[in-house]
């Protein structure tokens, strides 16, 4: 018997990036977490301690922001990209280079009804996210958004489903939808405007979730993924995850109320896992 | 020596309701979270376990579900008042009702340009708080916000501060200036509108933040402060906690890149903690 | 009308300091988490923007781990009151300093039956705390734990409560009791050796809880803190925090079978409140 | 162009429960995290909204605490076992089953020099981890720990990496290594008594981790993933994931102080990733 190392990756996390562009009479931020993974010709550092292939995960902090300052930002899937080349082209022991990255939103401040030119809030909850896989002969790039809290109120059900000697849920044609979504989609080769293209699937999603008449998660997973394909050209995969975050009705008759769908609690455990991926053959 | 109970309260906390409201076209939603605290003859109950005077938490958590069915939540100090009345109305033995109050933000889905009237996305990282405590004798409304995120990327200095012989901070003149906003606010006893209040509240506080030349964050905690107690009549007082969440410049010198306030790192930890009080008098 | 700063306080939270001490054989680490608060002559920068009384929050943090370099850090309550006299001795605009304090749990690696002398692990979820509050003229140190996880399968019931016409709660003579202490008490002037104390109250809180015939988290509550004060001659005061992390009993009946206590739902929303503060007279 | 679902998978997770179990004059608890996923014939669920194959989420919660009444618990991997055994063979239409789990630790409170019988304390931060997966045709079982925090203040250093014009980390022979270990391993299929195995494994994870002579993360991964091969026969690999936590050393020199690796800054942010696969051949 011998021990073979098969895989090993390794890189630095949470690197957070501020980037402030200053124009004459308004100002842009950008806000990026990187983090930067490398496989490689790597074994020796692992079996004998040999460090003379392992460029510091320190460096690769300090890339993120020297490499911040001279690059736009205009997307994170350009940043990645230009990441990725630059590790990639100084380093022949690297292998793989696999660059993650989200951005975080703000928008400006509303100041008597104009948006500021230099003062911003938080917008929204959810991340945009992207990740770069390059390698000598490969270039992968992957868009998503994460943590995208949505809810509708009408036009779900969940009925007619498996039962067994264990089921006690009950059919229902209106109950509320609510999940905090993540979607992550790969490009053809021809997608280069990356901020249109996130906005066209985030579009797409959202009037997808908002107008299905949903006969289950799945139902209007399927729906939301398959009019990305069928809308977004350079899109050939997305993978969707909602899980069904519960809004559980509550049993009002021990009070003598009937609660006709619009008392509900809010929980967050257990959840309804449904994950699903489509891709255009 | 004699060992006394000197101050007792018990409730239940994290009560989550969603209450829906169908009108015909279109919905609303609100999502409320609610603590209710009980003061008052409760002695016995702990020194000899007598839970005569015992309303359960349980039926506390109850009470919040059923009378969201008739009430309008239309805001979350309407709600909180009308449920410190029910409690302290049907026991004698309670001194004092606290209920503290939390709504998150959900705003309608933008689907191709109009707002959905039936599905929504959340909207933003910041709660609208209130906390209400009702005696026999006295009511108390305090109104707040928490944990919004704010950010403004000029007009931010803090200079010629007290140094000692372990002070390495160097005058600056230009910088970031990011918090994460908690404020509590009472009023005077004319205040009945708590919709239109909190807005006044909320865009004299952004407005303040966003324009202010700030010589630190104390000073401009104070000009916001100052603000609504100026503008908005009913508000009597106002407490402000500012953290002050570093965005620190990144030493691009080693790098031979000189950083001309372009390149932050975003940090959490530490954090500088200013807070204020202002009121009338 | 004239606005009033009727109270201001800052510093710097979430210092995390990490002292180690080599010993010829052995080492020790102590993990603590500071903050520094400070109340004074701060008047003039909130208004005026004159930050000429203002030491830095940075240099507060520069001093956090200069202080750490010289003192042993045997105990939080002796490293807190060393900081807050250093701040108060050379600030005479600061009238009051306080120094909130947390130190996490590393217990040695159990290596092959013998503790590690230079290797640890966390031990358990809970902090050690503290509290320093220091004028010209007054001193208090609070000592306190958080987040002590800690479960009972026997002995504990909640019955004979008020009902009204919301409750549906029904009396149960056994339960699972299940809450996450958060404990602080003050002392007389009398007390020095802080380990030793601490140690002695939190074994007195532990065996009170595991041996307590229970009528209600409030009957506990009350014999803990109870046996506190009687038994630890210099606590004076003790704040018990004890929130009921409700144990569900599941329903099995819909399977036809019978649950005797035996399988339960862990929930964490929403939570029973109870606090309670005694004191000596 | 068509459109094709190439994957998908749904399920229950975040099921918490709490199993008791009493003797004569002791009990014993099992807190066991649950989550439950399918894949199998649910295309239809998807593209035109057919239940009839779903097995609803909510079953298979019901289906965990039913199952829970009747097994003993011992181990989560014989627990998840025996529900993917369950849901295979009542269900043709799913042709996978996987089954998360996790335990949380509890251990006996100490009451003056005894473990109590009936009372406990949360022990430590980690968490025991099982994932089976079930087809028709083949049985994985993998255990695991997460989030096991350990740090070793010896024997460890970093030197000798390559460097770039980026590169400003130095050399060092003597930091703190700490990291939040998770660790993964799959069985040959001799594998029978788990609880046994599994305190194997992490005896020689964390006696390797503290004696080992450190060059970098990567060799303490190595030699630790090694051990585990070469002692416990059943283990045919190991995934080891252990983020560099860095406890930086603070620069005190501009105190005039010196500092000999005796204080430091605890961060979180950003950290190193080391990842690495061992699999005996």
């Amino acid at each position: 018997m011998s021990i073979q190392l098969s895989r090993t990756s390794y890189g630095k996390s949470a690197v957070r990036v501020m980037k402030l562009v200053k124009h004459a009479d308004w100002h842009e931020i950008k806000e990026v977490e990187v983090c930067t993974l490398f496989e490689g010709e790597f074994e020796e550092a692992h079996t004998i301690g040999d460090n003379s292939n392992v460029l510091p995960t320190d460096t690769q902090k300090n890339t993120v922001f020297a490499l911040a300052k001279d690059h736009p930002l205009n997307t994170i899937e350009d940043f990645g990209l230009h990441l990725a080349k630059h590790f990639l082209g100084q380093n022949p022991q690297i292998h793989k280079v696999r660059i993650e990255l989200s951005q975080k939103q703000w928008t400006r401040i509303n100041d008597q009804g104009s948006p500021h030119p230099k003062a911003y809030q938080r917008g929204g909850n959810e991340k945009w996210t992207a990740v770069i896989e390059l390698t000598k002969d490969s270039t992968r790039i992957q868009s998503g958004i994460a943590d995208l809290l949505i809810l509708k109120t009408t036009d779900s059900g969940f009925s007619n489903f498996k039962r067994d000697a264990l089921t006690t849920l009950k059919d229902t044609e209106d109950r509320i939808f609510a999940t905090s979504l993540t979607a992550v989609w790969d490009y053809t080769s021809s997608a280069t405007d990356f901020a249109a293209l996130r906005e066209s699937v985030q579009s797409n999603l959202l009037s997808s979730f908002a107008n299905h008449k949903s006969l289950s998660v799945q139902h209007t997973l399927y729906d939301m993924g398959k009019r990305v394909l069928d809308t977004v050209e350079p899109v050939s995969k997305i993978d969707l995850d909602m899980p069904n975050k519960h809004n559980l009705l509550v049993n009002l008759a021990p009070f003598d109320m009937t609660n006709e769908n619009e008392i509900f609690v809010v929980t967050d455990e257990p959840f309804g896992v449904i994950k699903g991926t489509m891709e255009k053959r």
